[in-house]
């Protein structure tokens, strides 16, 4: 029985509340749990200067945590003047996953930016962060359709992350704090839509594992991102 | 009349939201307008070190604005890896203040950081996070006297503050961003719930001033503290 | 009685020595009491990105202290490789100060840049930078006045600047390291020479005070910044 | 056909060159193909302060690219005065996989610092780094056995890494550049010598995949590093 | 002719005014010709890590430049947040140069901090500081012995520094900035009061030099430091 | 008798390894004793800021230690964020000596960066990496005059650098680092094939010294710079 009580194959309550700023093209309030993620989409007239004439667009992601999302105070990355590994780690990770679902010459010659805050953290606030700044994406590709500043929708499919881990020898999905603390390996699963892997990042924590594992691990990841897509689904069409 | 219809000496509609986050000892979201700081305090241990072995306490303050809390996106601080002086002015004057009320002796060897980060802002968001930081602070502090950590309060007083400016040539109460830009004269006043000025910071950014205007100012400026120190005192009663 | 035996509303011995600097187009070694300070203007070409052809100037000011300004030596900024938020917050307000008396057309599209080096502080080390840096200022557009480089004066006004304070309960003029350490209250007021507030910094350190103690304090201040005026002006024209 | 001529599932010969530097306790220059680099291991009576006085050891990993590795010279980071995403990325990355092999109580409160320097860069060089910096790290650890400072062998397994790409629909075995820049699906694989998963980073550059490509590739891996196993047992017994 | 009119070897006037500042330990305000250098000593408690409880103490030496010290105002270093190469360089000369004549035994564990900053600059900085801060360290070597903090005299020899320079052809003493814009070849000297080099470094700007060159540059440094000897011992002794 | 056998006007042994990477224009691995330094030749399009349109070109040097070049691990500078002021005095004297012998109009609108990374140090690798990086810039020039990039040979004659020292009173060529850390005084001399002096660097480690010992000095290191001219020619040539 897990801490909190679910199946090993369920995800935690997730809610997604949208155009939480009105400041945003786009922007999403993740919950996952006691997970929160704010998710801001951003559209810039800059871009980087490889892309620069090149008649294509660009996404990208910053994440970052607010210094009392953790049980204890984490001082900011400001206080040391960079940020940590795991910090460009995740937002690299980020990026790449939304920019892979994202027809870049559809989008034209502009940037979109994701920012993902972590209001609290509860374990999963990657792949949070993944989910819903897919929907701040989204939203934001919306209103530049409905401006008709872009002629054809840049989206080509959904994309969303979930977590998978082994804790005491068993698969669990979608791992809260404690769990992911004692997880013997920890995945991350990024997918699109029609079910296809972008990114597929498996970690033995404390314990090595072998093929039938990743394959058990896999099946769970797939469930819960079944029910993430029909959320964002919804979340994107205001219902 | 005002771009939102207020009078001269309205002050926005506010509202507090405390213990916003589970994580932190105390916390409250206060709204003022359409700006919005999340304010969270956090009991640490440790202390700076000219007050180690002194038996006394220390209070903080660090201030920051995500990245889309304003119409155009602001880009992170970390990215050029230093505060801007506007954010290290702000942090020093909402820890002065908090610090003005407290009884240092009475919150013995530990430091209370209050973190006001600002989700969405629409001008006065270093007066809301005082306002709303001290109630984060009182909501730590109630707690670490039901656990019996503190033997008595340490919390002298309330301690609240709003912006007063002069636009157009009229003296009007708490400024919202587009007045605040257009202002001649702006105003900020630290005020403890006694009445008494703990700061008052005025500045001529367009027009210098006299007397009558600065005790013009103060008037209005004392008529929304009293507003606001009502409303923190049902917000850390729980009303 | 003052530590150095100054009346309540006098002003330390204040000596402008101008043109200290041969390397500046304007200079002055400001000197009250055992404070000194360098100024020294230099007019540049370049300008803010948001001021480029604009037709219009701008005025920027730095500050530093000497490591050995101060009876113990305080470690460069730069060992830390940044700025400490006192150091932002004094350059801040003392080119808030001096553009206030500057007509930005009249001087055109280039920056002035007065630089503020403590040599030794005994206190009112910010004050003397806005007193002495706008007889550096003054002394430099004198200079691309009788150049031609300028067609009209920029400067509208004078101004000056000190302090007052509440050190046992009594208000005084003008503190000097010792007094300002133990104040109560502690105030900067930035006046024109018309004698209008451009900026006015009260701060509570220990106590809280009124609006009685306010307009006292006011009131000397008034009567030191008329005394720097006459000082101001006699510097400038060379007597 | 490669453009090297090779099968898909054949390595680029494998050189390692044993005790590179006289200055380290163990080191090991790797060349795979024209990918070179030198790793070296250093033992340190320090540990990280979540160690201290817990009767356990620690591994970590450096690592960072000559500025000529490249084909196109590559600033130093330490121009910008930071590590990009990348390189932190990387050396966590070979951190966590040498530590996954090694028994921490029997290391004792030491760390052994793995430094990863790639003198010339041709893809690939995040696994030439796992691959030879455990070849250093035994090394290190059969010098300090020899001389009785560790009672028992710390090293439970090998670990090896290799890389499998999708390039034109193709699986192919351990990328070159030229192959990588244009891989549809990139994947790192970090296992043990019992054939056991400790890092599986799978990346759909361009073009997500499905289970039984998975499959392909995590064979193709399989392949290399049972060689690569070999290559590293011959290695550290000087054969 | 020198565009000073000087001689070839000829000094420029030298001043250096002794206890310029009244907060440090010792300190001297050095002009040579229009290059004027502030030299502060400061006696602090501290060492650094590698000479604690050796019984023998530190000297070491700060370099800076005011802004407008030059005829182009110079960014400052903090502005980029790290010193230049040359501020490296010229410190750590600085430094070594002075502790050549301090017995680190007979100061005993404490450091002596020389600061020198420089107020104008007209060539030469780097030798004038040398001069002068001797002058700053000798003071405040006094002020020890006077109070008894000291038994007995660290100070072995005196220590000075002056440079040499090829223009046009011809062998100069002392240049100015103008003289060593232009210079094929150019030397710093560093000697002690015994006449022995300390540090010698010529640099062939424009022109490699032979050995004979190399002769008659160091007979001219020979005859200005004989003169700057004579003014360091008359300052020092208060003439 | 020296450490390892050699007469005190004796060179360690020398080795030249050319073109050790494909990827750079110039490249040689020098060895000197222990000492090895890699260095790498880049040219570029770009010019520093001061020398665009000038039809001139330029070249510059930078210079690092691997972490484990030395007998105790030396932490990397970018964990610093910043180069030390060592690092700083070496590239800038790698910089300049280069400089001297090359005739920027012949070499045209071009950099070309000298990279020299110490693999292993044992003293003397600031003058290795002189006498090496003139290698790597001989090749990548040669290199340009057979693609008929440069039309005539920019390079007017060799540079090479050796070290001196005193130790024990005695006079050695080519210090090793054990000798190094015990020498009296230090001299680096910088040498163009013509025997003229482009740098000489002589420093008073622990005893100042007088001209006859600078003249003996100076043999010394002509007598070890003729030997290296020697290797510099048949390494270019590839013999």
């Amino acid at each position: 029985m897990r801490s909190d009580k679910r199946q090993p194959d369920q995800l935690r309550p997730v809610k997604i509340q949208t155009n939480y700023l009105m400041t945003a093209e786009g922007s999403a309030l993740i919950e996952v749990g006691h997970t929160r993620v704010l998710c801001a989409a951003s559209v810039e007239d800059s871009l980087p200067s490889f892309l620069r004439n090149s008649g294509r667009g660009w996404v990208t992601a910053e994440y970052a945590m607010l210094p009392r999302a953790t049980a204890e105070r984490t001082p900011r990355e400001i206080t040391k003047g960079k940020q940590s590994g795991r910090t460009h780690e995740i937002q690299r990770l980020i990026g790449r996953s939304l920019r892979s679902v994202v027809d870049m010459e559809a989008l034209g010659e502009r940037t979109v930016v994701i920012d993902c805050d972590v209001i609290q953290a509860d374990g999963g606030t990657r792949t949070a962060a993944i989910t819903g700044g897919y929907v701040a994406l989204a939203l934001a590709v919306k209103k530049l359709l409905e401006f008709g500043v872009l002629k054809r929708n840049p989206l080509k499919d959904l994309i969303a992350a979930t977590s998978v881990g082994v804790v005491k020898g068993a698969s669990l999905l979608d791992l809260c704090y404690e769990e992911d603390s004692a997880a013997e390996v920890d995945m991350n699963v990024v997918m699109t839509g029609a079910g296809e892997f972008v990114e597929l990042q498996a970690t033995a924590e404390k314990l090595s594992f072998k093929d039938d594992r990743l394959l058990e691990m896999i099946a769970l990841a797939r469930k819960g991102l079944a029910e993430l897509f029909e959320l964002q689904k919804a979340a994107i069409q205001g219902k």
